[in-house]
């Protein structure tokens, strides 16, 4: 996909389609589907533990009582019981919303895609962490900003570096973080700084977009304050139901301050009318009774297992040199290698030993992070991640050999 | 929606914000779901006619054969079986189209939406029809384009038209059209114009964007050639499932050159990531049976009746001096009046004696249009139609007749 035949329009498209490029997590799509290959790339659920009975139970009951509803157009702003489902379930978080301040999307990303929309000009600043969600990045870049990047730790985004970035005189449109088992690095921002971030924010000024998508998928420990809990004025927060429920069924939502709220339906309208009623019915049905809570605890259960097989085995077969975080939740371990790695230009040589990951570069808007590597545990079996981490550690070991053999 | 509350974010909008107005056609839901009110307006497919039975059974067996696959991440691009159903129906109407060379998207509307994101830049010229489709001037609208408006008479788009605006200088990006069943105007573009639509595009390198959402609810008489048959090289084809299935599904699709539709993929990954497999599974097993022809032949007939009752009842209750179009399928007459009336300023009138339409400056992006309205016949039953008809009727004597007083 990156290189495109002779094409009669090359001369037609907009100046953004320059920036757009195939992102490696889409590409490894294909690869990671060869049975042969452990895939520790892609962050899908493990769908595979929703009971079939459940989903179909409460997909009948949708047909038989509202199908005339469910088959046809909505409003852009999404069913009603759906946004009040979703608020219940920020409130468990902490985070306060009112239904009609929530805008229901296609999964998160399309929210994410709505706020570019609705905030950036070509050339606006807008902050983002580094790593940073790749989805984030590709949506925010069709709007042509320029990404200041705020790098992050073991407690989250470095909120001092933001603080120098406006003292330097960056006038972000937003801030974007997830504070959460972040995707990629797995880390969650602590409560120091989520209340440093918060107050340097409102007083600057700047909204913050609070991206949530694992936050219910805790293995251990007690959450921080969700960021929409330490300031509901200044935080647009952003849930989704892919990995509490199921991505099929492509639901989303922000919730936001109402002017935002009415700029993003309309972005919304304008982008594809409305949401599938069928699927937003079916979400509502699926979180309205309390089988969700028990089928989430399970896949938290077995996440829980997952993230244990990889750090063990991280622990057995990765270069002594090499450092990983230790998320309490979320699917993913960031993993960093000595800086003569280079994850993108390996990644071939892991896929032909069967073993696929995401390069750190693509994590990035300046191309850095290629001595990173993301993992994620939240798809294949416990045998199949010790595997994947076993033959990626022989390829590493391979690699620094060579890299030494070639510096004697 | 008009009017946004004092908004602390006020300066921080994209530019493109000022341009997003809540388009009348949505306001008008709130209005049109009471019940006393005749609406005349939305158009909405009489999903109602559905079979319950049939999607039910088409879900229980996506869900009993298929739900690892429904309940997870899709790609981009969409699914593979779908995209073949898709171009076989695509073939039907004499359009050739390559699974590979088709994107699924969330109805039409998103095609729209990427269609623009790929192709303008802020200040591009586009074609468009006057009047024409009100959601894609809000899709296209968000990319900042200058309108060039090509008005429409019962053959169509005219095309000389086209060709003078081309010879005085217009470069547009691509040319906008719905050729079938005219959506607001209800009429068909004939197949001299189609002809020569296409030969003059191909040899000014513009590409055409064929949106044909109604071409299977052909009520009489014979097809001409879609564009897509007369240039498969230039013309980019859109698809929906919404009219001869449902709009709940939210499932739409475009065909086009390579080159085309691998940047639409990339901005759809950045939209959204991907669409609903599940919807997908279900629009496929829906259109692979036979069931759904003969559901659509119901469903033709249905129309047929209500546009032969709201074309009686024009003829009994409307002014003399009022002209409408005779579609020969789709949804929608189209009703030019005196150019004294004021479709927009009488549209309060019309609720408050339990009437809606939508009035025809939502179809032009320069607010021409104020002695039009859109009625929709797709809806209501034949007697609400009528009912309602002959209300609006009432109206426009009241109104001419206060006209003529104040004349006197």
């Amino acid at each position: 996909m990156a290189e495109f035949s002779v094409d009669p329009y090359a001369d037609l498209y907009a100046r953004r389609t320059a920036g757009m490029s195939a992102s490696e997590v889409r590409a490894l799509f294909a690869v990671a589907s060869r049975p042969e290959v452990v895939s520790l790339a892609g962050g899908m659920p493990f769908v595979q533990a929703l009971p079939r009975e459940d989903v179909l139970e409460v997909v009948r009951a949708v047909i038989e009582e509202s199908s005339d509803v469910a088959l046809q157009y909505g409003g852009g702003i999404g069913h009603l019981a759906l946004r009040e489902r979703l608020t219940a379930l920020m409130a468990e978080e902490g985070a306060v919303a009112d239904p009609e301040g929530v805008v229901v999307t296609t999964g998160a990303q399309q929210a994410l895609d709505l706020i570019g929309k609705v905030f950036i000009d070509p050339g606006d600043e807008i902050v983002v962490e580094a790593p940073s969600y790749v989805g984030a990045l590709s949506a925010f870049s069709a709007y042509e900003p320029r990404f200041v990047q705020v790098d992050l730790d073991d407690d989250g985004m470095i909120v001092e570096q933001l603080e120098d970035a406006l003292l330097k005189g960056a006038r972000p449109k937003f801030v974007y973080t997830v504070p959460n088992f972040h995707n990629p690095a797995g880390v969650t921002m602590s409560t120091a700084r989520r209340e440093r971030l918060t107050a340097l924010c409102r007083e600057a000024g700047i909204p913050i977009v609070e991206d949530n998508p694992y936050g219910m998928l805790r293995f251990e420990g007690h959450s921080p304050p969700t960021l929409r809990s330490l300031d509901p004025l200044n935080v647009i927060y952003l849930g989704t139901v892919s990995k509490v429920f199921a991505p099929g069924v492509r639901l989303g939502w922000a919730a936001a301050e109402l002017g935002v709220i009415q700029r993003m339906v309309l972005a919304k309208e304008a982008a594809d009318l409305c949401g599938s009623n069928f699927t937003q019915l079916i979400g509502e049905r699926y979180l309205s009774g309390d089988r969700w809570r028990i089928n989430l605890g399970t896949l938290v259960d077995t996440y829980r297992s997952r993230r244990d097989a990889m750090l063990e085995s991280l622990e057995e077969h990765f270069p002594e040199d090499a450092t990983w975080t230790h998320p309490a939740g979320g699917f993913y371990v960031w993993v960093t290698l000595p800086d003569y790695f280079d994850t993108s230009t390996m990644l071939a040589a892991a896929v032909e030993r069967r073993v696929a990951y995401v390069p750190g570069s693509a994590f990035y808007p300046d191309g850095r992070g290629r001595d990173r590597m993301r993992l994620s545990f939240s798809y294949p079996t416990e045998h199949a991640i010790r595997e994947g981490v076993r033959r990626l550690g022989a390829l590493l070991a391979d690699e620094e050999e060579l890299y030494r053999s070639l510096r004697r």
